[in-house]
């Protein structure tokens, strides 16, 4: 029987289960820190939440739950075929922000707005499985609902690339844009709303094709010669200035977003305005802004304002803004830098050379836990060698022998494997020492 | 557009969703101090993984997912209706056990035995939800894999009530059993196997039904007059000494694990052995344990022995050992009991006065939470009244006023609501200052 996890999911053991826990303890401290409050939803969702009015693209993703029982046995006897509409009216989500803005519709006029809130879980897409890119994967979102004001932007962006600082990641570069001057620059530039979104994924890969190559696929796409703004977006240069002349307010609100950035002296490589950044999902409304890593160029999270999307779920907006940290890319990023959490340096290892003994040591384990030190007492019987192994298996370093001479005098050996020392000390010693 | 969750899953917010990311990290915490690993094991299995051959009362209540795309159209598509087993080959996790032994099997020879992990997780079930009990909740559970003695089964109990201590829970009662024993008491009473079962949930009755209703309802289901064993566990007095005579190995362990657990203080109003404890689950082959409230009677965590679960998916066997805490039934008697955890006595809120001093407060709230603090700016531009009213909806106590006459001398104003004082501080003395 294969033992596997499905295509496309994946277990964590040891270090890489340690990295997880204590990646997600990190992400919530700073999103915590800087007044989100954390907030929980179903994994499951009715399938009319997920398939939205833009879900179209989604829809192909989406992992459905087979109905049960009675309302599945029927189709299944009823002698035809069932559509696939009649097999499942539940899916799991395929992101936070849906549920989310669910969520926001139901607790309106209970929770205080503006709505700083943060969301950890697990989200699901049926995509095809690729090197650090699973069907089960984590999203850290930080979000802000009711706030129309730039102010809202720099908070989640801050919050957003502190939460990577903490985890240890260097080496990044913040682009912003904004969809209004994306969309105003089109519409200046005649072209035709159903080409719109053809010429952004075009310039979206401007990092990786030749100016003239770009240049010339624009034109055969649009059929027409470029104008200056759009030349001026092909070429990279495209300024703030040039936005001023199509969206002067989001021209301003970008740079009013820049100057807060650039005073809060955020750890990053570069910072600043992209035109060329589009970001895929469609219900962007406003700024946009996406993490990158320096050097190797793929994003790690990113986000924007979505002032449009929970109005789809109530009859009425909010106007709201997220950032989301890419968990699994940057889980991988730190596993290739080596980056190791444990407790070991506090983690004392008690061998059991006798299960006479066994009570005596529990009780002296329980009292060094309430120190704050993480003890493993050596769970089942075996030989001393064989618990030594399992010591140096799991690469403790302290380790407490109590024999049967040393529980009667009330005294233990403490042994720093890592030092290569042993102490003899006293019981009421031991309760005192702190490990170092 | 309906808005709330399916009906069986829930979403938490506010107060609520603090608690639950509390009781994750307090667990972990008890669970790491006792010396077990994380791990973290995919959502979603492959069907012939949750099929196991004792899964019978699991295939119904599974959730499965839906093939999706071409191996789902091609068989809507054949004319003849398709049955279920076409229809999924994936499944949601229904316990945190099944995929933990596959995770031995997979793992075995690349990991230190015995291998003490630990592993907090959501589940689906779908069973007809009922008031604190969901299709979609979190086990949060310890186990030991590779140790065959009694030291393992302390090692997992004290872990799992530890944590419960350390959650706030009071008033537990732990009952303590062994399948052997109940096995054997059956095979001396001459009850025919297939009776047994039926006969193990009649005896799990005992809180709930008179004595003699229970003697006259086993009489005629086993169809015989009740031999003198069965007859002390109807009326409760059998003890472990009773327990000797028919299998004298289990007795002793239970006897040794009682001892163990007597010498460890753990804070339990009642435990000991509880001859009717039978716990559901076929794959239980040693001892069993429950914590159940004292008075409420219901239970919020047990597990017991599993010798044999991890041996069906692979060549070879383990002993394996765990426990088991109902996360969502501990959440909801929290939550009776009123108990809050929350971060407020370390939060300031700072409003913004004039977004021209939006910078300047940035820059302050970020030294501030370089001391550990945690700062909510106000994300919005909004009337200052509007902005008190916000802090007053978040129960914050304190609050750093900075207009423009403060931000050019240096200075700020430090209310702190609950006591109903204000201070007037320069920037230096804010640094310093202590939240108390």
């Amino acid at each position: 029987m294969s033992t596997t996890p499905p295509k496309g999911f994946r277990d964590l053991v040891g270090a890489d289960a340690s990295l997880r826990q204590w990646m997600m303890r990190t992400i919530s401290d700073v999103y915590a820190a800087h007044g989100f409050a954390p907030i929980h939803t179903s994994a499951v969702e009715n399938l009319h939440i997920l398939q939205g009015k833009d879900a179209g693209e989604n829809e192909n993703i989406m992992f459905k739950l087979l109905k049960r029982g009675e309302k599945l046995s029927g189709l299944l006897t009823s002698g035809k075929a069932p559509s696939e509409d009649d097999l499942a009216d539940l899916g799991l989500r395929f992101d936070l922000t849906v549920p989310l803005s669910r969520l926001v519709s139901e607790y309106r006029g209970k929770v205080p707005m503006p709505w700083k809130v943060f969301h950890i879980g697990t989200v699901w897409r049926g995509e095809r499985p690729q090197k650090g890119r699973f069907r089960e994967f984590t999203q850290a979102d930080a979000d802000i609902i009711g706030a129309a004001g730039i102010g809202a932007e720099v908070e989640v962006l801050q919050a957003g690339v502190r939460a990577v600082e903490a985890l240890g990641g260097r080496e990044f570069d913040l682009r912003i844009n904004d969809r209004r001057i994306l969309r105003a620059v089109m519409t200046a530039s005649g072209v035709a709303p159903e080409k719109a979104g053809a010429f952004l994924v075009l310039l979206d890969k401007k990092d990786k094709i030749e100016v003239a190559d770009l240049r010339a696929q624009a034109e055969e796409m649009l059929a027409t010669k470029i104008p200056t703004l759009l030349s001026k977006m092909i070429d990279g240069s495209f300024t703030l200035d040039d936005a001023k002349t199509v969206q002067p307010q989001a021209a301003q609100d970008l740079q009013t977003l820049l100057e807060l950035l650039k005073g809060l002296h955020l750890p990053l490589a570069r910072f600043g305005f992209d035109p060329s950044l589009a970001r895929g999902l469609g219900y962007y409304t406003g700024p946009v802004f996406e993490l990158r890593h320096s050097t190797a160029g793929y994003s790690f999270g990113g986000g924007g304002r979505y002032d449009e999307l929970i109005g789809k779920f109530s009859n009425q907006s909010y106007p709201a803004v997220g950032f989301s940290i890419g968990f699994d890319r940057m889980m991988g990023l730190l596993q290739e830098q080596g980056k190791i959490v444990d407790e070991r340096d506090k983690t004392i290892f008690m061998p059991v050379f006798d299960e006479a003994l066994r009570g005596s040591m529990l009780d002296l384990a329980a009292e060094l836990r309430r120190r704050g030190l993480y003890v493993d007492v050596y769970a089942d019987r075996a030989k001393l060698g064989k618990q030594m192994k399992y010591a140096d298996e799991h690469g403790y370093r302290w380790v407490i022998l109590m024999g049967e001479d040393e529980q009667k005098a009330g005294r233990v050996k403490l042994k720093d494997f890592r030092a290569g020392t042993e102490r003899d000390l006293t019981l009421t010693e031991l309760k005192n020492w702190q490990a170092t």
